[in-house]
């Protein structure tokens, strides 16, 4: 068949079709992947200090033992066994549920685009952080809602702009069909909301009736500080997904979310129409996994890896990027922020980084509405210590590069205006 | 939490959530499980021949030797490896594609929710064989389908309705978004299109430039007769879908789609707001196994296994059924389609049934508008020789009684009305 084709079919895609579009993250995927390049960019989690013998062992019991229950269809709202290990793990988040409470979903991306299919109308208000996850957009996108962004600061979400913005749609009779909101080690900004901002949120929801989505994927993450109480602690009429993606492996894409019975029960019937149900076979092999494993070993040693690559991240920045760059400083999780000078275009600058062998994730992608050009998200996750210190070497050439350039041409014209 | 909740957010649901609906066939799940029920319900493969060895040995070579890449994030498109065997069982039936012409999936059902979600708008007019296959009822219902059926005969789709409801849409100036068909031994009716048809469906769809869905999970099990070219084999415009849940293992979830490129395009974008990318882990798996195993062996095996089961319950029907039922003749797959006499409403002769410890799937769940009450799916796959005979004969006397008495009423209101 020809590569490249005529779009023969324009007139029979619905209109969210055209709201779909390849996410930056997924399209980087491919350049990152060259050895040479340091990524900074996407968000694979370290899995090389992995025992993957230990994987073998689950595999081999469950084939023995219950191979035909793992080779068969399973029940759409998760595998038993599964189920009660992710109860547990949910605990030591102080999240008590029991297994009527949630299912298990094909990682959390799955939570949320069941989430965009119940719940939105084209043009209806959804209100997320600006920025927010990249994966939410894309889910959310498909469903053709009006996004009204809330901005973030050090503490989090900004929760006097929430409630001018809750005031204002409640003035035009719009009411919105949820927040979504990423509390801990946020992606991208790596930032996490107060306690007080938490109750905060906790009490306008009440008072407007505002359905909370609290997406959690790196809260075992932490590392220095207090744990908060999540919002679905807080109040357990909060929708609450988190996943296994971090904390031991994406490749196996498995999640869970856990919402209200009135609501779990419709999330349950776009599961089975989305997929029938999440792979037996791997929900058996994690399940017999967590039988012969303790993954809180595992967890307190990812932690240690990740702030290491944190801790080399922020020195590195301090020893190499410029003044006129300001950054977050994240207690867990993934990723931090960096503002740069307004004049640049971190979009533009990708391609720059990437012949200097370094990559990022451009600011743009991580809001609906075009903003934050001048905004890059940089992930400690993956590459080691040296890497990271080499990385950032690089990229801040790349920066400094671009301000001394804006500054000749600035220059420039400054003399040729005079 | 409560288990039953005053749903508070009825305001907050999309429309399409009120149109998803748990389907018939997962509900009965829970009761088929029971083990002193035959369940002729379900379409559960037959796995027990299955060498449960050789999957813990592509497991163990996969996670030494590709272990990180297994954990990992891939791409959305499908793992490579995994791509290029799904090509070689393609060309077994004569579809010649290359890896850019397909995805993996998550199952077959992910294929169709992501169909539905690229081309569907609320009100859009769907042709559907009636009946049609349960999952891809529920999987287009969520997106607020005019569902136009077009019935079936022994010999598959029945092209001159096709062709009619062609033409009156043309007249009103509807374009149809797409034919969904299984072709071969379908589910439920256990027919297959003819080649005659075959011809006459491509002719009709460039005819009105309709787009083909062919939906082919059995192809590969054919007990009897030659194999038929697919649609996809006469005209590369078809969008097609296959999956490894009949061949190899429904818990696996994997699937394939092959679509002209334009069209593909959307649905990896459709696919990356799903989940980002199917389980890599299961992916690399099913890769290795593969080159460790030659499934053509396993699926001869099957062929025999279901070809036997096929037989014992065509001879059951025959032994032991009244004449006044009638039923389709497969010629491979898993199910044949029972047509009784029209006072009978199977939907309620079903829980006579579970009294006498035989299961079925009512005929009504398989059309979108109601019909079908007096017919049922039995499903041949997964109980053995001997449990078919009794199951069989288990619901022959459901059956009669339900004659018995119909007559019995019937005869005493005669009897009033003389």
């Amino acid at each position: 068949m020809p590569r490249y084709q005529l779009d023969k079919w324009t007139d029979l895609y619905a209109n969210r079709a055209s709201l779909l579009r390849s996410s930056a993250i997924r399209d980087l995927l491919s350049v990152t992947e060259r050895e040479d390049i340091i990524s900074l960019a996407g968000g694979n989690p370290y899995t090389k200090d992995f025992k993957m013998n230990k994987i073998v062992e689950a595999t081999t019991e469950t084939m023995l033992s219950h191979g035909n229950a793992a080779l068969q269809y399973g029940s759409s709202e998760g595998q038993v066994g599964l189920k009660k290990h992710i109860r547990a793990l949910m605990a030591t988040e102080n999240i008590m549920v029991d297994g009527e409470d949630f299912i298990v979903t094909g990682g959390s991306q799955q939570g949320l685009d069941i989430l965009g299919k119940v719940f939105i109308e084209p043009g209806d208000v959804v209100l997320m952080e600006a920025p927010s996850y990249l994966g939410a957009l894309s889910a959310f996108a498909g469903y053709e809602p009006r996004i009204v962004s809330i901005p973030l600061d050090e503490h989090g979400l900004v929760v006097s702009e929430l409630e001018e913005r809750l005031e204002e749609l409640a003035a035009e009779g719009i009411k919105p069909k949820f927040l979504y909101t990423v509390p801990n080690f946020h992606n991208p900004a790596g930032v996490t909301m107060s306690l007080e901002r938490r109750h905060r949120v906790i009490e306008l929801s009440q008072a407007h009736q505002l359905l909370l989505i609290e997406d959690n994927p790196y809260g075992r993450l932490r590392f220095e500080g207090d744990d908060l109480p999540s919002l679905r602690e807080l109040d357990e009429n909060v929708v609450y997904l988190s996943t296994f993606s971090k904390i031991l492996s994406p490749g196996i894409r498995l999640g869970w979310l856990a919402a209200p019975h009135p609501i779990l029960e419709k999330i349950i019937f776009a599961k089975q129409a989305a997929d029938l149900c999440s792979p037996t076979f791997t929900q058996r092999i994690v399940d017999e996994f967590f039988k012969q494993n303790d993954l809180e070993d595992y967890i307190a040693q990812l932690v240690q890896t990740y702030r290491r690559r944190r801790d080399a991240m922020l020195e590195s920045l301090d020893e190499f990027f410029p003044d006129e760059a300001e950054w977050t400083r994240p207690e867990g999780g993934f990723f931090l922020w960096v503002k740069l000078p307004e004049f640049i275009d971190t979009t533009e600058m990708l391609a720059d980084a990437i012949s200097q062998k370094v990559a990022f994730i451009p600011g743009r992608a991580f809001f609906a509405d075009g903003r934050g050009a001048n905004f890059m998200r940089l992930a400690f996750c993956f590459p080691n210590e040296e890497e990271i210190h080499e990385g950032i070497r690089r990229l801040s050439d790349v920066v400094k590069d671009q301000i001394t350039l804006y500054h000749s041409v600035a220059g420039n014209l400054k003399l040729k205006s005079e």
